[in-house]
């Protein structure tokens, strides 16, 4: 299988350098043939084209069967005509890449750095399954300088296949869906609800409850273990999924998969570029390695997948540490550690 | 004066009525000359007229000087046709309510009530200004059962005002406001960012940051002392004044004011109307009592609203703690220890 490697900017290359060498000696060792190809991707595609998402690089996803992203953006682009995050949306759109999962637990031994009480976090495991491709993000814009707008829409089809994907991973999971919007006063969320209910009867294994976005970012404080799956259109994902990612204490630990329509997708870790620790080695590259996790899965190695995971569970278990969890281990060390207990 | 009394469902008879009791005793004793009314609001209006906001009370809102609000909706009106909660939305429209403030701090003595760790969240003291006439609220809206759309948009007088709004609270407490948006992807959070640096050329004083949602979504929880005012649009509002409300421990606590143009306002606990402990007796008033502060603040007697407040945090300091605070003190009888040491 192909796999493209866009390393992006900041702390991007350093992070995506591990999780494909952590991908290199998995498929060495189990003969899965994977192969690698690195691309221009954000700001460092931005200063090389003066698009995020150059056409070069669209051709090679395309052509791709997974892909593999470090991080995007940083100040240096901060005040530039084209943001290194527009090629985040491009790539989301001509991908189609409508299902972006982001799985949150806490890591035994890390529940100190929760900033929730230990008692309030301990058990902490739930999947976001945020709609990519839909909502404000994509609707119609006047940009004015009097005034402006930006239209949410949702249709039928696009809410039935995002509560699929929630579904699906619910039953591999523990079989409760709570879908979140603001139905007492969106349109879009009042469809989004009925839809939603109606995809529901052909799981019927599967526990849904309905949950409005306020109250959940307060329940996602309050009482962080009632969640499974949680699914929710773009915004609220958006805001939900970065909410809910502080609770384990690290978002350097966090991956994410972001897939689609055309058979490609696309697996990150959750944190940004960190322009200020960047060439340094000293980002965490556990979830860039566990975002090469997700990727085993999605090309159907999920032994493998396994395997990796535990690999990164037993690094920390261990002791090994990076600075954001107060440690001193190195990013390239803890890369070297995961991949010693995968051999 | 005249103040309006919607007391509205569930638990919001009982902590309005606590509320009102306090008003009343510091009118008397300090010759403020407070008039009271009482008028039907959601479900309660509902049932007698069919309509949450009906037109008699509509008329004495906007003839009122100030309207103390309890709690509105419940079970019973969920399956109707029309909805509690949309009395509230005609009543922010009709009365241009554009301003509404949030405010939420830890209480010393309650910081173990909190869902964050306490080394985390002492001293955390701040105050949300959210939009609460434009934006996703009170746009155009498609509700169809194969698409649906809802349309946000702001103007640069609707931005101006409520920055302003943000800026001059900012100067009575610690001269930050934070503007969040959502500016790398919505057009309407460019403008809102644009008025937003405009306006705060009028505020030296004050120092001003802007933030996306989504890593403010973050930073409330992880960093809650880092704020002073958040200034907000109308759905970010939403879901961020909920987030940051859990974090002082009992929701119950806090309170609210919803400003305009008319010169009226209304002043309103964030808590709901919390059907399952109605009339019972157990529902904590300290946030209905706090919104009775922000009231007298609203109608100048600032000297009152400073004294209701002292009695307030000294019952709470006093150990008078009702359930949700893990104690034992009925809703009235904490309304009568804040009315003792008024007195
Ligand atoms: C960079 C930004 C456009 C993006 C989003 O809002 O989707 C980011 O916050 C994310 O969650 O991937
Ligand atoms: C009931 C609902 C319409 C309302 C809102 O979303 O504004 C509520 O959540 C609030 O914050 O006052």
């Amino acid at each position: 299988a192909k796999i493209v490697i866009l390393a992006g900017d900041g702390i991007g290359p350093e992070v995506a350098r591990e999780a494909e060498a952590c991908l290199r000696l998995i498929s060495g060792a189990r003969g899965l043939g994977l192969t690698f190809e690195d691309h221009l991707f954000g700001g460092a595609a931005i200063d090389a084209s003066g698009d995020p998402f150059p056409e070069e690089t669209q051709r090679a996803c395309e052509n791709s069967d997974a892909i593999l992203l470090g991080a995007v953006g940083g100040p240096k682009w901060d005040g530039g005509s084209v943001r290194p995050e527009a090629g985040l949306l491009k790539m989301r759109g001509t991908l189609g890449l409508f299902a972006n999962l982001r799985p949150a637990r806490t890591y035994a031994g890390l529940e100190s750095f929760s900033p929730l009480r230990a008692d309030i976090v301990k058990g902490a495991d739930m999947l976001v399954v945020r709609e990519l491709t839909g909502g404000l993000y994509f609707g119609d814009k006047v940009e004015g300088t009097e005034e402006a707008s930006d239209l949410c829409t949702y249709s039928r089809g696009e809410v039935e296949r995002i509560a699929r994907v929630a579904f699906e991973a619910a039953r591999k999971r523990r079989k409760k869906v709570t879908s979140v919007d603001k139905a007492n006063v969106l349109a879009t969320s009042r469809l989004w609800r009925r839809v939603v209910t109606e995809v529901a009867t052909q799981y019927p294994d599967v526990e849904l409850e309905h949950a409005l976005v306020d109250s959940t970012a307060m329940a996602l404080i309050t009482h962080p273990t009632r969640f499974d799956v949680i699914l929710t259109e773009n915004l609220f994902g958006d805001i939900l999924s970065d909410e809910m990612s502080v609770i384990g204490g690290s978002i350097g630990l966090l991956a994410s998969a972001s897939t689609g329509t055309t058979g490609t997708a696309v697996f990150e870790p959750i944190h940004g570029s960190a322009p200020d620790i960047a060439g340094q080695d000293f980002a965490n590259p556990a979830g860039a390695i566990a975002s090469a996790a997700m990727l085993l899965d999605h090309l159907g190695h999920s032994a493998e997948a396994r395997i990796l995971e535990a690999a990164v569970e037993q690094a920390i278990a261990g002791g090994f540490r990076t600075r954001d969890l107060g440690g001193g281990t190195r990013c390239s060390e803890f890369g070297e550690q995961v991949r010693l207990s995968v051999d």
